[in-house]
């Protein structure tokens, strides 16, 4: 099959100079799901004659250019122009476009600055993408094949803020990529989520068998504080070969690292447990001491955690371990806050105090001070008390920087709750699939896989 | 004075599937504070072909090339051989790279995977940048200059994780680039918080006044959820006229947008949070509803904050509020957990079960769901008790997705606290001077600066 080439460019000073750019990971995902694959990326300053000189040079290799950014109605907003002098274009005026922003602004009770004008300029030739948060409309052209008897060639400029580019990208340029470039291929997207394996070893077991996976299949080791993830995607031109290459894919890994799966599938760990505490009809509280609500803050992140996330205690001072959790005052002041001992007494005083059926806690030294001989900065206890009787607590030696200390003793404690609630390991995978919106089809794969793997 | 070009180039199939990269932002603002602008930043699969068409084309154009990531051990990991390639050089064996490697190994109880003696292997030529975090050595060489006459290049290669690359910029790489590139150059770097106004009218009132500035200054805004920050990026070919500078711009920007500025200089929001409780001897603790932790997460990330921060309570469930923070019943049952009276009484119970002198809290409705016609999605409420008698209740109605109100809660309470607990707005300018790595002289600027405001 032949290899589609998308490229994306993100235009503003701002991107080199110190704004976190997210749109790269987001759109990647949601290309990705389309059957799409990326294949490279540049920001660029707002420079009219760098943009230009990158579009050129990008059309002149990929099939789809996709621009973000630079069509504000400021002057450091120069993709519009950029764009046209890269394609040797006019700029058409829209009176219809301006007429929509002045009802903006009126709506607003703001009178329209002139700069806005820019932002009524298009492409000769190219489709308008209506705007329905902000100002700036969005532009999409067809450009001839890059060679006779090619693909056209599909160049995309879309507005910065990404709630305003990911209706556009969603409604009018994802279904129109795929329709011209991934139409008959059928994508599919697995996770496998390890813990306990080095990424180097992980590589190691994973390599010989993927790769001989077929050549439509391709692989990502990802390592997080604490975790590796292993994605496969895999494309194909029909169903049914899609779902035999992911089902030998499936049955390698689980050969090779099956023992290091803590759970297969899209969902981010806080969802997986709290997947399983509501099947269970279990409830949770957390008493948490080095990682200040951290594990509480992952653990909401999930719409709906309220249903079993109960909340807890930051018990960052001894007095609140004492006063709120209960712990006894003769043992915290002969093993100290970070000890065995005390992240047992947090664990259970805070499943009783919130009478919740699992009580989480974590204590420990964060650093970059605090850490003596005998309790070193790193040494982290996480207690798990329940369902049912008994309390375990896990001693974690981590190493790194404070945040990186916290980061991982915060994975460590989901993933050691979800060890402790779950009842076995799920055999369910949750893969990503681009070849149909229908989501009964979706789920009839989904059933195939789970009787494959029995 | 001379532009010189810094390009960065980051190699991962990861960063085109979805993984958020960090390190464009961290790295250009290290840049930025070493004097030394990044002209363009592109991402690229592990392909070696591609990594080295681009090496090549890179080193084309600038001055100064940083490739980060495919270091490593695994079959993915190209970044040597595509420079190795780019280059038309060799790559040599360094038996004490790989004895070094299986001595990290056995202090771990692991044997070495073959596969990471290619992480001996160095560019001909190259300096050796010792990795004392993990396995693959940074490299760095010196390459002839462009024209004659010119400076010579110089083309980076780091490892893609950021506790490991970030020593190998900060010791090696960042010193020598601003001794070969920007020795002659006082840079300063200023940074103004802003809360309480949009991003574009910050642009309005701050674009005529600053832009007249003069030519060695330049300019961004970057926005944040719930807050606005402006920075400055001064540079002059002496410490006197970088200073003359500095103050000219600082004072055109307190006189445009002044009374927005919450705090100067670089320090995040929760470590000057701190820094007001310390000076005044304060205690806090919050109890966190809807943001589950997020508050007292940044909090804690500031290393020393167990000073002040005593902890609280993760009221997640009206149980808690009721249990742990004395949150009356009745009223709850009258008002709900998303009102004005729970709020209250939130703050109010947290500090009194604390024995802290703040109370900070937070109640609202995150969604997706769980909105109302009355109480919709967005409503959040914010309370401070104290320091000294009297609570004060602030209601929010922000928009947007579930992450997106969280964290601009957060945020807004940690404003909202910087707000009670400051006595004066600050006049103090943190600022980041290249030009010395003198602590003495640093200081001594920046008590002139401080006199200059008075």
């Amino acid at each position: 099959m032949k290899r589609v080439r998308v490229e994306l460019l993100c235009a503003g000073s701002e991107l080199l100079r110190g704004q976190v750019n997210t749109h790269l990971a987001r759109i990647s995902l949601r290309l990705a799901a389309a059957g799409l694959a990326l294949g490279r990326e540049a920001s660029l300053p707002d420079d009219q004659d760098a943009l230009a000189a990158e579009i050129r040079s990008a059309l002149g290799r990929c099939d789809a250019l996709i621009v973000c950014g630079g069509l504000g109605p400021t002057f450091d907003d120069l993709t519009r122009e950029a764009a046209a002098s890269a394609l040797g274009r006019s700029l058409a005026y829209h009176p219809a476009i301006f007429k929509r922003i002045r009802r903006r602004f009126a709506e607003l009770a703001l009178s329209v600055p002139a700069e806005n004008k820019r932002q009524a300029f298009v492409l000769a030739g190219a489709e308008v993408l209506a705007n329905e948060v902000g100002a700036a409309p969005g532009q999409m052209l067809t450009l001839p094949a890059r060679r006779p008897g090619g693909l056209p060639r599909t160049l995309v400029l879309l507005p910065g803020p990404y709630r305003e580019l990911s209706p556009m990208l969603e409604g009018g340029v994802l279904p129109r990529l795929k329709k011209l470039y991934a139409a008959k291929a059928r994508t599919m997207h697995l996770v496998w989520h390890l813990a306990g394996i080095p990424e180097s070893r992980a590589d190691e077991r994973l390599k010989a068998p993927v790769a001989r996976a077929g050549p439509e299949s391709s692989f990502m080791i990802l390592s997080y504080p604490g975790q590796v993830d292993f994605h496969a995607y895999l494309r194909a031109g029909s169903d049914r070969r899609a779902r035999e290459i992911m089902r030998r894919v499936r049955r390698r890994v689980l050969a090779a690292v099956g023992r290091f799966v803590l759970w297969e599938g899209d969902l981010p760990l806080e969802a997986v447990v709290g997947r399983q505490l509501l099947a269970r009809r279990l409830t949770l509280a957390v008493a948490e001491s080095c990682t200040g609500g951290m594990i509480g803050a992952r653990l909401t992140d999930v719409p709906g955690s309220s249903a079993y996330f109960r909340g807890g205690v930051v018990a960052y001072s001894d007095d609140l371990k004492k006063g709120l959790l209960g712990v006894d005052p003769a043992r915290l002041a002969r093993h100290g806050a970070v000890s065995e001992e005390c992240c047992r007494e947090m664990a259970e005083g805070v499943r009783r105090a919130s009478g919740s059926s699992v009580g989480l806690s974590a204590t420990g030294i964060a650093g970059p001070s605090g850490g003596t001989r005998a309790k070193p900065v790193g040494l982290v206890f996480i207690g798990v008390s329940g369902p049912g009787p008994g309390t375990k607590v896990h001693a974690l030696r981590l190493s790194g920087e404070r945040e990186f200390i916290r980061t991982r003793a915060t994975t460590r404690a989901l993933q050691l709750l979800l060890d402790s609630v779950r009842l076995a390991r799920p055999r369910l995978v949750c893969y990503h699939d681009s070849s149909d919106d229908n989501k009964g089809k979706q789920s009839r794969n989904h059933k195939e896989i789970r009787e494959a793997s029995r």
